[in-house]
């Protein structure tokens, strides 16, 4: 006879309590751009909406910008670090192969003993994170989830290349997650395609470059750095820009439709669109084809802060707020989409 | 007027579905691990009780091992591919920065579109994955959830160096966590120590490797490829191995107290204990601080396949359900803990 396991009381409904931000202090014009990549500042405008990204300076770390946005997230949020049931990093640029990057913004912030992990979910990280968030808190995991999309995309790029780089931006944003006695959470639309793995990624793996240093401590006068470029041994991102922008409008904009649909509510019904902060273009197409009235304020925080990956959505929101702080408490449809290929979308209610 | 939000129904129960192993080819003995730190395999037996440990050969992937044990456990699950709703990979060792293991995972065994990330939570990630597969199901976030814990930890290794090189082994082990109409998963016990951030981690980041690199190649016949060692530019791991064992005897006897309380069971009502296999003398040490009555079958899969990681438990239960399949059905307490510091627990019953 076996014994019956105990389980947590479910919870019916979640949202998000509070939204945070950091915006490093480097800003990066494309005249600075076009230092390093043949290019305009009106050739990039056109084909990206991008202006300016901000970039972190070299004793900024991927935790120091978590940690502003995370302080920033909780106090509006009202919610102690110490009710914090998990807290979510999502990064695809935390230095160390292990600890995790949540294991010390959660001691930082005074949230320990908390459950702490990182994701690796690329653009589509935040609203994966808020996918688990929600999860935890109606399954009576957490009271509250910290999630964080923070990025120093500026430690993976190759200046001199341009199928990417020039778009990416560094920062961080993050939500505090918690129960609610309304509907403020959609279901997630959620998912992946691994068929198009290659489409954006790293020109080559760590273990290349574990190889490569070894080869190198043997040879030091060997063939095997002699190269010029600052990405011939740190593997860099790329991407096969038409396969990505294709998906994203095709693709991207029917799983936008799907999570309007699975949350039972129209384009009428939102206030805001936030989507990933990939392309001005994207944004553009996707606002189109979702037939968005006009009556739907549109996040184009990527003319100011570039694509920042997990963070482009949290950071997308927090400055639609501030510009327009009525949008609160109506509903926003979010999606992020990137390497992986992944995506994710849900429509929530604003903090 | 807001419109409201329509809601996935929530689910009560779930339960472990199968679980599946993986354990490659290359059988590392005391013996060769001689060869390389000063010490005997009288010694590494007393001090740690590893016998022998397996390691990847070098076309052996994180993925390729993910890619057996997932099948396995899908396999005995009596699960498709198709049917599932996340794949999480719990990894600290995927070669590259972006996209996730679990995207080239899903995709390989046929589960695109299912939404796919890794999580990094070191050796506690498996139990970390259970929670949050765990979550997913009772929210309706998702039908079935495929958890992996993969780990080629030969990779982040420096043969050279004596306070954790040679405990570590590579494989990866996998579950199917499922619906049920009784409750399989007791409440995950969960958290994180990040005051002990630095116990256990990487020599130097991947940052650091990158600028040494780039120096490197600006002056190849410098100073800062001189070393011999094979980890002076790779970052390997380390451990204060004094710190660990105190905090996991200590420490985590109670999270694993606590896992039972808030299951509402006593160990008299387990049938096993699956704890990380990081130590024999860790095992030895819960075992007797549980006070775990002899009828307890205790996981020691340690002296075959080392410290897996991630990886570690659901091989350490894959063997247990092998070679007692009468196991199956009963209660068994699993706990995971590692760098971070971080750890997880729960009460399970058995598939």
């Amino acid at each position: 006879m076996t014994a019956t396991l105990s389980q947590a009381p479910l919870r019916e409904y979640t949202r998000i309590l509070g939204v945070g931000a950091a915006r490093p202090d480097v800003v990066v014009t494309n005249e600075d751009v076009c230092q390093w990549i043949d290019s305009s500042d009106e050739w990039i405008r056109q084909r990206t909406g991008i202006v300016t990204r901000h970039r972190a300076g070299k004793d900024t770390s991927v935790v120091d910008m978590a940690e502003i946005a995370a302080r920033e997230a909780l106090a509006v949020a009202g919610i102690d670090a110490s009710q914090l049931g998990a807290v979510i990093v999502s990064t695809v640029t935390s230095p160390y192969a292990t600890p995790s990057a949540a294991t010390e913004l959660c001691e930082r912030i005074g949230a320990t003993p908390a459950p702490a992990f990182d994701i690796s979910a690329a653009c589509a990280g935040y609203c994966y994170g808020v996918a688990q968030g929600d999860a935890l808190v109606k399954s009576g995991a957490a009271d509250y989830v910290l999630v964080v999309g923070a990025e120093k995309l500026s430690d993976i790029i190759d200046r001199h290349e341009r199928t990417i780089s020039f778009l990416l931006g560094d920062g961080a944003g993050a939500v505090v997650i918690g129960p609610s006695d309304t509907p403020g959470i959609g279901p997630s639309v959620w998912g992946s395609d691994g068929s198009k793995w290659g489409a954006i990624g790293m020109t080559h793996s760590m273990i290349d470059l574990r190889d490569m240093a070894i080869q190198a401590e043997e040879e030091p006068e060997g063939t095997a750095l002699v190269g010029g470029s600052e990405a011939k041994l740190w593997p860099t991102l790329r991407q096969d820009g038409q396969t990505v922008f294709r998906w994203a409008v095709w693709e991207m904009a029917k799983v936008a439709q799907q999570a309007l649909d699975a949350a039972g509510v129209t384009a009428e019904d939102l206030v805001a669109f936030v989507p990933h902060q990939a392309n001005m273009r994207i944004i553009d197409e996707m606002v189109k084809q979702l037939k968005l009235p006009p009556t739907v304020a549109v996040a184009r925080d990527i003319a100011d802060s570039g694509n920042t990956s997990a963070a482009s959505v949290p950071l997308a929101m927090h400055r639609l707020l501030r510009e327009q702080p009525e949008l609160s408490g109506g509903l926003a449809l979010q999606i992020g989409f990137g390497a992986g290929l992944v995506f994710g979308a849900q429509v929530v209610v604003l903090p």
